[in-house]
């Protein structure tokens, strides 16, 4: 593990990447929903997402991915393209970049037996790719559908089906090494952006380790935007937060705590 | 422009990335919209998303992905960073990966004063911002907010908020070199993906230039999946869903056209 000293210095802190396979993502025909999902279940863990890349069924583009995120981050998860059919090439992919063979897991193929016994075709040949993995992997539980992930050294490969991969990020939690969560304090305020941008900006500089993000809206005819605070500090993170409803109060705006 | 030929030989695809720049995003606290909306925008100007990458407001990761990608692919679409307060940086990170100053465009600037005439505290100095564009680059229309987006060489600018980035969307329409659409024909069934495995993969391999994803779902207490033949010829991705709708009633699966 190589998590970097912040900028703060003692405090590590610990990135990962994400990796979205999957033609259907870039043809527009579906939404992704694992980039938040997957964010906010970091965010728990104390690890931060720091870069997301989605790329197609394609093993070339898929490995070149992975080995530059792999690298650079503490750990890098993967979803979409480890189901049965023949545009589920991840496995090959990840085993090719990290130039491993791919075997059948014993105990992946044992979960599949189990699974399939009852149900019509049993454990067919299209099933039991499911059981493939690079050689040195481990298994990720999936609690809902039989098929489990694959963990194999930093990287992390879940399922593409949203309910799927949550429940294989469940079966993560509280096992990787992270650092302090992020906490955020949310203010919003009936003021256009424009015209507290000088306010942000400077409570922003006079709170070190804080951020503030601004996301303006139009609701109900009138404008409006909510300001995240974040910080590993939730005191200061919510000092900042009062720092800005004075401020904002001050310049004629009422703070609403929570966002609006 | 550099299209690459396509395997077909004659035909040239015409590939774009889209860069969505936004700590909201990788927080969890947004759900992106944009992949999904420029992905099927693109499909219709015949333009193909080859990638997509997240990353943080910050100029250094911002200004490498935006050289690694605009040389790699047709056409660059950014997302997110241009308003008006100190988080939004997506302009000075371009200029700097540019090697280019940042200027005031006159008709952004004119656009903004017309647009705040009558609006409390006029064009203030926040709001002025939005004029500013890495040096050489043109407006894209907004027809929903006043504040223009910016195109320089390949890279096509535009707001992070979803409504506003489609109306310059809208304006870009018809205006970008492509080549054909890809177009798709779904067939469903309630097949369970893993019975009908060899069967996509075969008609797949039968029909040159066709690809068929699978996307399954469990709906109604029973498993089924959707495939989605996709070609650039529309004659050929029906005559490969015509197979294989064949394929699936003679497997005791009835197709169903357009999908479920």
């Amino acid at each position: 593990m190589n998590a970097s000293e912040s900028e703060a210095g003692a405090e590590s802190v610990w990135t990962a990447a994400l990796l979205v396979i999957g033609d259907e993502i870039l043809s527009g025909r579906t939404q992704d929903k694992n980039v938040a999902q997957v964010a906010t279940w970091l965010n728990e863990q104390g690890i931060r997402l720091a870069e997301v890349r989605v790329v197609p069924d394609d093993s070339g583009r898929i490995g070149e991915a992975l080995n530059a995120l792999r690298a650079r981050y503490d750990y890098l998860f993967t979803t979409g393209g480890i189901g049965p059919t023949h545009d589920d090439i991840t496995v090959d992919a990840i085993a090719a970049a990290l130039e491993v063979p791919v075997v059948i897991h014993p105990d992946a193929r044992a979960i599949l037996e189990d699974h399939y016994r009852d149900r019509p075709g049993g454990l067919n040949e299209a099933r039991l790719r499911m059981a493939r993995v690079p050689e040195g992997a481990a298994l990720i539980p999936n609690l809902s559908s039989g098929a489990p992930g694959i963990k194999i050294g930093n990287i992390y490969v879940m399922a593409g089906v949203p309910h799927i991969a949550a429940s294989m990020l469940e079966a993560l939690s509280g096992t990787l090494e992270g650092g302090r969560p992020v906490v955020s304090v949310t203010v919003g305020a009936r003021a256009p952006e424009s015209e507290v941008a000088d306010l942000l900006r400077e409570t922003e500089a006079a709170h070190a380790g804080v951020s503030i993000g601004s996301y303006p809206f139009f609701k109900d005819g009138r404008y409006g935007a909510n300001f995240v605070i974040r910080s590993e500090d939730p005191a200061e993170a919510q000092a900042c937060a009062n720092v800005l409803s004075d401020g904002l109060r001050a310049a004629g705006f009422e703070p609403v705590d929570g966002g609006i």
